[in-house]
């Protein structure tokens, strides 16, 4: 039997807010969100914030016969969180951990303890090869003073250089997970204009659901009102992204949302609205005009104007980051140098203080001292360690991003008005022609081409 | 003007044992380095352990009229040392860092500071897209008892599935590092088995250099000849590996390696050996019959049965690692609650040994202890932390191979013994076959296929 020239793929993704015992009702949620896979039935479930891998086994047992391919991803402190299941054959997988993702010492924020990533994996869909990421960017937590937007930049470019790195013999590429990011914002843009991956909720035929496809809604019970100010009714952070390529084109044909509360259920499935697909995916022998015209578009991306300005603005981004993570590193050094001071002094400087001799008072000081000061070097030097890490992780986007846009420039000659100052960093010298033809005394030629 | 039909390309690889201030001549060598490469104008330098990032930047100073087109990787603490100089355009870079990488309080081993890696650079060569890649995996510091032989396998199965996924399109392969394993160790056979790249050393026409190609050398005046043994002349642990595509048949004409002293110099580059290949590129389409028979084997790996021996082989020393990483884990929750009984036992229990008040002494030994305590409960965390993340990368790649040997059994029936006790894992049940065709009630068709 010939593969069929044509194709319908349910993708499902939801941020499922699985933290045990601090997200309400995680148990009853869990058994729901089963239920829902279970009778929905979609090709493929994304799923975010499985944080417990028991929970994460829980789900793998009651979706053995819906969905009998799954994939677990593992990674920092407390794991990814992401989980895939599928009904059809997982071929591969991999695994790809954000270099950058908060900072340890935000307990409450937690970001840095859940290793964020993006996860690929490789699926055989009659016959085509779908590769399907699913991920989660760090959270902003005031978008007046985001502090993480430098991380979430990062992060960002990364996700978007693993899929474009991953998916060069993809028949199809399907991107679902919780970005954090708006439409409109920098890091959603970059990932559209760099990838090429098109919004199904932009570009759907059909959809039901919230309004404006938003995904953190005020009417849900789960999330706190003023955490969503100022936009009053949610806001679109939840994603489901596609493209096709040579061989298959696909295209959204109906996309829906749920709505905060669940008919007979007496809470939602989680504090985030879940997403569902249904795609059409159509071998390229048989496409009409109107699915190769909304293809055609995708494979590179963006045109090469916009792709230099979104990077630039990135780029800018980072640098701030740079910056912001230097001042960071220089108070670790204080906080080191405080504490050596504080470990070091008070032994020397105690019997000028008490001439006679110790007594209580002045042991107990000097105690009380040399913990703090000892505290201190412990901290600073731990400090020290993490926003050189981070340093270094923020310079090697800076130095991408520099090189994509030198690279993107030289492919597109003048649709921008050259940086003042920008130096051509990644090519050591872009002036000097690469002296492919150069002789070498003593060497064999270089090149020794056979026309 | 067509593209050539057939292309020669220079390789060099060097471990450049660049540690300010601890290697020896250090400065004198990397100007030693840079005059090398300079003078014999090789197409592509990888080079390793560039950690000073000046050190780089005196080499891309050096270097500009020769290898115009340079990647510098940054990571970890330290940084990833490793650097890319080319003749040919830089087009794309990306930087995977291992997930496992020693631990930190092994300070005098020193490799978890460095961010252990794989670069990867697109270059254009001759209208060839060659994808370049350099690494360096952890040291292994002693042969009879090697601790870190499953951080190493995590990274040698996480460099071949980065090289797999990230190298589908491209014409050539060229891997080149210092791989720290012999070429019959387990991490090097899972290389080559699942990437289908081969040993240049293993298959050049003609080579010059030391004998067996080893590249760690007792002749070498910065090796310590008692790290060698049970080897007595040296080891083999750098590498090019090559791999071509359909489109292109590569082959290595000539091998050479430095043989410790350096003629009209007073010491060596480096305590490693250079590697220089030369290897002929041929398109497709004029590849003669001996071109193409070389080419052929390698473009799928080993046969599955071999792959499968291998990755179990793997599996079990991830397992071993996991076991050794839990009793780790154990001993750090041991330090955490000793740490905390001593810091609030003896607040509570001094009364009861000095009921009369306290004397200096009992502040002395109060003190003394709450810092002991202090000290082992930050400690505790710090280490359970690290081995929780450590798990999480080893049950990750458990996992990953677990898949890939399922995947592999399911491609080829037969060629082996069915595992006692394996459970298929990674899809949730194999027994069930995906209901492709199964109606769902009141949902669409899940595949609408028009033939």
């Amino acid at each position: 039997m010939s593969a069929p020239q044509s194709v319908r793929l349910r993708v499902f993704s939801l941020n499922c807010w699985g933290i045990r015992y601090l997200s309400r009702h995680c148990a009853q949620r869990y058994a729901m969100i089963a239920e829902l896979l279970d009778r929905e039935q979609h090709d493929i479930a994304l799923l975010q914030e499985v944080w417990s891998e028991n929970d994460y086994l829980f789900l793998k047992r009651a979706l053995t016969t819906s969905h009998p391919f799954t994939h677990y991803f593992r990674s920092g402190v407390i794991g990814s969180g992401l989980a895939v299941f599928s009904k059809h054959r997982i071929e591969d997988a991999l695994l790809y951990q954000y270099s950058l993702n908060g900072y340890p010492y935000m307990v409450h924020h937690g970001d840095w303890f859940g290793g964020k990533a993006v996860g690929l994996v490789i699926l055989n869909v009659c016959g085509m090869k779908a590769h399907v990421y699913v991920t989660h960017l760090h959270a902003e937590y005031s978008r007046a003073k985001d502090d993480y937007l430098p991380h979430r930049t990062v992060q960002a470019w990364e996700l978007l250089n693993f899929i474009r790195h991953t998916s060069a013999d993809a028949d199809l590429v399907v991107l679902g997970g919780d970005l954090n990011m708006h439409p409109q914002d920098l890091g959603t843009r970059l990932l559209r204009a760099h990838t090429g991956l098109r919004d199904c909720y932009a570009e759907t035929d059909t959809f039901h659901g919230c309004e404006d496809g938003i995904t953190l809604i005020a009417d849900n019970p789960f999330t706190k009102k003023k955490d969503l100010l100022p936009f009053e009714k949610g806001i679109r952070i939840d994603y489901i992204l596609i493209k096709g390529s040579d061989r298959v084109c696909v295209r959204c044909e109906s996309m829906s949302t749920t709505k905060g509360s669940v008919p007979d259920k007496p809470f939602p499935y989680s504090d985030h609205e879940s997403l569902t697909s249904q795609l059409l995916l159509q071998r390229s022998d048989c496409m009409g005009g109107r699915g190769r015209q909304r293809d055609s578009s995708s494979d590179t991306g963006a045109p090469v104007c916009e792709r230099v300005e979104v990077v630039s603005e990135a780029r800018g981004v980072v640098k701030e980051g740079l910056h912001q993570t230097e001042r960071l590193r220089l108070l670790a050094m204080c906080v080191l140098a405080v504490g050596l001071a504080l470990l070091l002094l008070p032994a020397t400087a105690l019997p000028w203080f008490y001439p006679h001799g110790h007594c209580a008072l002045s042991y107990a000081l000097l105690g009380l001292l040399e913990v703090l000061g000892l505290a201190m070097v412990v901290s600073g030097a731990l400090l020290y360690i993490l926003f050189t890490t981070q340093l270094k992780a923020l310079s090697g986007t800076e130095a991408s991003m520099k090189l994509a846009a030198v690279n993107l420039r030289g492919s597109n000659g003048g649709c921008w008005e050259e940086e003042e100052g920008t130096e051509m960093e990644a090519p050591a010298s872009l002036s000097h022609p690469p002296p492919h033809g150069g002789a070498r005394s003593e060497q064999p030629t270089l090149l020794d081409c056979k026309e």
